[in-house]
Parts: C-alpha cells; sequence; structure tokens
C-alpha cells in the first residue's frame, strides 16, 4: 500500500483481547457449539446418530425413522411414524409461483442453483419466524417435488404429483420418473438418505447453525446450507467420481492410470476425509449395496479402492487417506437411475433433515456465532483525497 | 433416551483428538481467518478498512471508492475510479427471468426474503466456478436494482431501468423513486454505504466465507450471507430502533420508558455489540449526519442515547452497553426517505462489497472451514426395530 505511513491522529492505543488461533486454520479441532445429534469418530471410523450406530440404522430403518430421531430425540413407534408421514404427505405440493420460478430458470441451470433458488422462494412464500418443527418437516417435504419438477421440465415433461401412499424416497423416485420405483431402487436410495442425513459439525450444518444464530429464520439457514454443499470441498464432487470410473475403465490398468494421476498431481476423487482416518463407516454400507446392486461396475469401483489406498500409501505415508463417502455414493445412486448432476441435490434431500435438527438445537440454546479474524493489513494508512492521488 | 444402554458390539475406544472448547460459546475469542481487509478494535472503539481510518473514509469518498478499496487493496485514482463505474454501470440491470420471479412473489414478501431469492436467481443466470473480481463487480452492482424493483412493484409501479450517469446511491434512490435524487440524500445514503461496508469477521461476512471455503460459487455465498443477515441478532433490527423512538415520543419521558424497558426486562434497541465496548465508531458518524439532517428527530434520538447509556451502566454495570450503529442508522435511512422494511436489505446494499472481497479473500488462499462439535449425546444407544418400540 503506497500510501500507508504513520498518522498520529489516528493513532491507537487498543490491545484487543489475546485470541486462540487455531494451528491449521479453518477452525480445524475447533469446537463450535455442542450437540446430541451425530457424533463423527474418525480414527475408529464411527458414526451414531443420538446414540445409534450408523450400521444398524442403514439396514434397519427408513428415512422417515431417521428423521424423527433427528428432531424429535427418539425412534418413533408405528403411531409417531404414521403421523410424521401424513405430515410430511401434506406439504409434498410446490406451491404454483415456486412452479413458475422453476419453469422461469433455463434448462441448463445448475440443479443445486435450482434448488438454492427454489428452497429461498418456498420460504419467502411459507415461512418466517424462529424455526419450528413443523417447519422442518415442511421444508424437508419439499426439496425432492421442488427438485424432481426441475428435472422433468428440463427434459420436456409435466411435473408430476405427489403419491401420498409412498414413502420418501418412493416418491422421489416416482416423482422423477413416473413410473412405479423398483423395490431394490426404493431401498438403495432410502439406505443412502439414512446414511448422509447427519454428519456432526460440517461445513454447511455449520453454515446453517451460524445463520440460525443471527436469530435468522429457517429458509435463510437452508437457502446457505445448500450453497455450501455445492462446493467440491464437501457435497459437490460425487459425480466426479463416476467421471474418473469412466476414465479409469478406458485406461490400460486402475494401477496405471492412479499412478499417473498421484505423480503428476491429478486429483484422485472419493478418498480422503477432515475427520475420518480410515474408512468413512457409511462408505462400507454403500459399498455392500454397490456389491449386491450392479457385480460388474462394482469389481472396477473395488478394485479402484485397493489400488488407490495402497498406492496413496505408498506415495503419501502416514496422511491415512481412505475411501470416502463420496466414492460409493456416485455408484449407488447412478444404479438408481440418478443422473450425475443430481446426486448433490439428492444428498441436500438427505443432509436438509440433519441441517434443520441443527438449527432447531442452535435455536434452543443460541448465542450468535462470531469469530474473531486475525488482521493481517496495514494498521494506519494515510488518507489522501481522490483529486490527489 | 429410553433405549439407550450398553451395547458392546457397538463399543468403540476411539478418543477424538481433545479440541480447544472456547469458554463463552459462539466462537467468540476464536480466530477464524486471517484478514486484510478490516479491522475493528472493540475497547478503543476504532475501525479500518486496508489501513484507513473510517472517519476519513466516511466524510471524504464515495462508496464507489470503498468497493475499489475493498476488491483491489488501494483507493483508486480518477482513471480507475472511472472504469469501476462504468462496469458498475453495465452490470445495473435486472435479467428479464430475474424480473419475472420478482413480479411472481407477493406484495408481503419479506424484502430480504425477496433480495436472497432474487440474488439466488440472478446468479443461477450468470455465475458459476471460482469467484472473480469481475463476479463481484457485476453482484454489487445488481443488488439495488433487484430491491429498487420489488419496491416499485409492492406500490403498483413499474421499475425503472437505471441512469448510467448517476453514481451507486444517487441511481438507487432514483430506482426507487423515480425522482431526481436530492444531494443531500445522495450524500447521507452515500455515507452510510460506506460506513457499513465492512467489519471484520461478523455473522454474515463469516457465513460467507465458510460457504466459500467449501469451493461453492459467489453466488451461494453472498445468498447464505444475506439470509445470516437477515437475524435481529446481526442486520435485522434497525427498523425496530425506529418502532422504539416512536413509542418513546409518545410516553412521559425518555427516562420513564427506559427505565420501565430496562427493568421488566424489555428490549433496549440499538446498544451493545459483542466487540465494541465504547461507543461504535460509525455510530459517531451517523450520529453528525442525523443532527445536521433532521434536529427536531435528533434531539429525541440523542436524548435517548444518553439516558439509555447512563441507565444501563447503573442498571447493568461493567456491561459497557453503548450506542451501536443500527441506533443512528435508523434516523439516517429515515431521513433518506426509506421505509422501514428497507433499512436491513438497504445495508446489504452496502455489505456486498465486503462480503465480496472476503470471499475473494478466502478463495485465494483456501482452506475447507470445518469447526468440531462437543457431543453430548448418548455414545451408546441399542437399536430396537420398528416392530418392537
Amino acid at each position: 500500500m503506497s500510501t500507508m505511513q504513520s498518522n498520529t491522529e489516528n493513532t491507537s492505543k487498543d490491545t484487543p483481547t489475546p485470541a486462540t488461533k487455531p494451528n491449521k486454520g479453518g477452525l480445524e479441532g475447533i469446537v463450535a457449539a455442542t450437540t446430541a445429534i451425530s457424533k463423527v469418530e474418525g480414527t475408529a471410523g464411527r458414526l451414531i446418530y443420538r446414540g445409534y450406530n450408523i450400521h444398524d440404522l442403514a439396514r434397519h430403518t427408513t428415512f422417515e425413522e431417521i428423521m424423527y430421531l433427528l428432531w424429535f430425540d427418539k425412534l418413533p413407534n408405528q403411531t409417531e411414524l404414521t403421523q410424521l408421514h401424513s405430515k410430511l404427505a401434506a406439504q409434498r405440493t410446490v406451491p404454483t409461483p415456486v412452479m413458475e420460478i422453476i419453469r422461469l430458470l433455463p434448462k441448463d441451470t445448475d440443479p443445486m442453483d435450482v434448488l438454492r433458488t427454489a428452497v429461498s422462494a418456498w420460504g419467502a412464500l411459507s415461512t418466517s419466524g424462529t424455526p419450528t418443527q413443523d417447519q422442518a418437516i415442511a421444508l424437508t417435504a419439499s426439496l425432492p417435488p421442488l427438485l424432481a419438477a426441475f428435472q422433468r421440465l428440463r427434459n420436456g415433461k409435466e411435473p408430476l404429483e405427489s403419491r401420498p401412499e409412498l414413502g420418501h424416497a418412493a416418491n422421489y423416485l416416482y416423482l422423477l420418473t413416473g413410473e412405479e420405483p423398483k423395490e431394490e431402487h426404493v431401498q438403495g436410495l432410502n439406505s443412502y438418505l439414512v446414511l448422509l442425513a447427519d454428519h456432526g459439525m460440517n461445513a454447511s450444518t455449520f453454515t446453517g447453525r451460524v445463520i440460525a444464530s443471527t436469530g435468522s429464520d429457517i429458509t435463510s439457514s437452508v437457502t446457505g446450507a445448500i450453497g455450501a454443499l455445492k462446493g467440491p470441498l464437501h457435497g459437490g464432487a460425487p459425480s466426479k467420481v463416476l467421471d474418473m470410473l469412466h476414465a479409469i475403465a478406458k485406461a490400460e490398468s486402475p494401477e496405471v492410470w492412479l499412478l499417473d494421476a498421484i505423480t503428476h498431481g491429478g486429483r484422485i476423487m472419493g478418498f480422503g476425509h477432515r475427520v475420518y482416518k480410515t474408512t468413512d463407516p457409511r462408505a462400507e454400507e454403500l459399498r455392500e449395496m454397490a456389491r449386491v446392486a450392479d457385480p460388474k461396475a462394482f469389481k472396477l469401483s473395488r478394485e479402484v479402492e485397493t489400488t488407490a489406498i495402497r498406492l496413496l500409501e505408498e506415495e503419501k505415508p502416514g496422511r491415512k487417506l481412505y475411501t470416502n463417502v463420496e466414492f460409493y455414493s456416485a455408484a449407488l445412486l447412478s444404479f438408481v437411475g440418478l443422473p450425475g448432476d443430481l446426486f448433490t441435490p439428492t444428498f441436500a434431500i438427505s443432509r436438509v433433515s440433519g441441517w434443520t435438527a441443527h438449527i432447531l438445537e442452535q435455536v434452543n440454546n443460541n448465542r450468535l456465532i462470531r469469530p474473531e479474524a486475525d488482521y493481517t493489513g496495514p494498521d494506519q494508512a494515510k488518507f489522501v483525497p481522490l483529486n490527489e492521488r
């Protein structure tokens, strides 16, 4: 800065309170909030929702049971589950102005941008004030119809009405295709929605909590969280795993392709996580589903997985880069019939249950989340008016 | 949780790395990022943008000079300023689908919800990829036309075309009213826009940086920031200052009204700040402008200010509750002719310059912002299938 110099008029003797400075940046290792919703144990590769192990939940529950668990802090009995289903089914509509807004967006719009805009418009019409459980239900119910409407419209088809007798996963597949969803697809998608529903203080959940901490509304929080999930360092990259697998299928061998990528600084998709230092437990569940769903595609995925882990350990010893949730998500969502650019929006359809649970938890015991910054610019610059610059 | 009990199958010996736990919550005193954009010294009541004292800037610069300073790290010379003006003027349009979207929103929609939705739609059509300075310019230019269009439409008037010869503040006033803006209004609004442009790691700026840290786009970041600014604990309360002043004007005296509010736990609007422990330097500038703009209204505001500070010190000694930026913002924006529900959106019209500067800074030296949570729920709950619950 050319004009910087001492300026006694502006001299300040203010000494700010010394602030704790994280060593690694990115708030790694810093506790931003307390939560009773989920716990990620990175070294053990363990994930629990309100105490329940993710493996039990992935194999034995529906996504609706998980919503109930996250919002109401217990697994529902049959009566409670039926009541929740009724409330969700009643909210599976797209308000007319929101449908018009979706129609106005060009067909080549990024579906995450569509979802962000449609959710924001939905909330402008539907919600205000302090977030409530009923708002969490309504918002979670609304995402599949909003996204499926765009998917239909960009393919030249009219959006469909939801079918109240179908569960959340089955209705989403029906809204996309207009066909009776296959049971194996419903089960696969349901397990995916269960596995991705919550994951500690991840970046999109944290975004939602920061926004909620200002006293803002549930839609503002979820709109922000959708924007964060879009980022490729968070939720925005699963379709790139598929692209990578297609490229590897054409190569001489997985080993040759992966070694070339590692040697020349190319990105290997679907490996490594800020918290997990072993295989992501969600990836273990998705791997088993992918094995059953499509044995041929699985063979390649599995070979890429084992080869990549071995090569990464040889090339970057100690980094502990293992398969993350994105790796087998791509295989599963592809099996279910989703196009690649709906993978991340479908992640949002699951995670909105966790986002809203965290928003309700934040609001229930709130303090504004407002960190500090370490200022590295000049302290005193001498002001020069425009006509003297 | 009724079903909680020991479950050896799920036992984990994982011990997470001990994390630093802030004493006060809300990340108070925790450094989330380094920045060279602005510095807030709470004890001295000092604010600088890239080294320049806020008092010099408020009195001697246009908002366009501040945009340049925040984005390009220097105050512009006349040539640079003219170039920036041309770029801004070229982007002061509302794309047709976005205008249609604004028309679809009901007239009683919260203007912050309109802004959040319109900006999201604008970005869905206009931006993608890694944030750039040109995107920051385009987005900052677009906010006044988007908001003014809604203000016109909800009052039964057609939106207007921007006038390229007008500066940012003057064009905004013109778009709202259709009249030649008064010089005193332009100057007042310009100073407001300068004063509110950036403020360290406040909650909306932090939201924007968290979203940007995932590799997401500039619109996703700004949409999230708008949602955070909406919260009454951040930017969403200045019109409530006006409501309070109107109520006090009808009371026996400011002292009686304020004492009653303090004694009975009522909220006194416009006092106290997480960082400032003395009068906010922006409030000092706004106070002087309010004094000149409307001497009669100022007399009441000033009496409320001095009385409230005295009473708050008597009732809550040591809390150091002083006038914050909201207190005189209300007076100034009211003088300029804005309705109360456009105060916070107008705050966004200023702060988007700082948000985008921070987004560019984050992207330039990025690490995913992903804190941890302190899990307080049960560690092991025994899973019981639905038909046994």
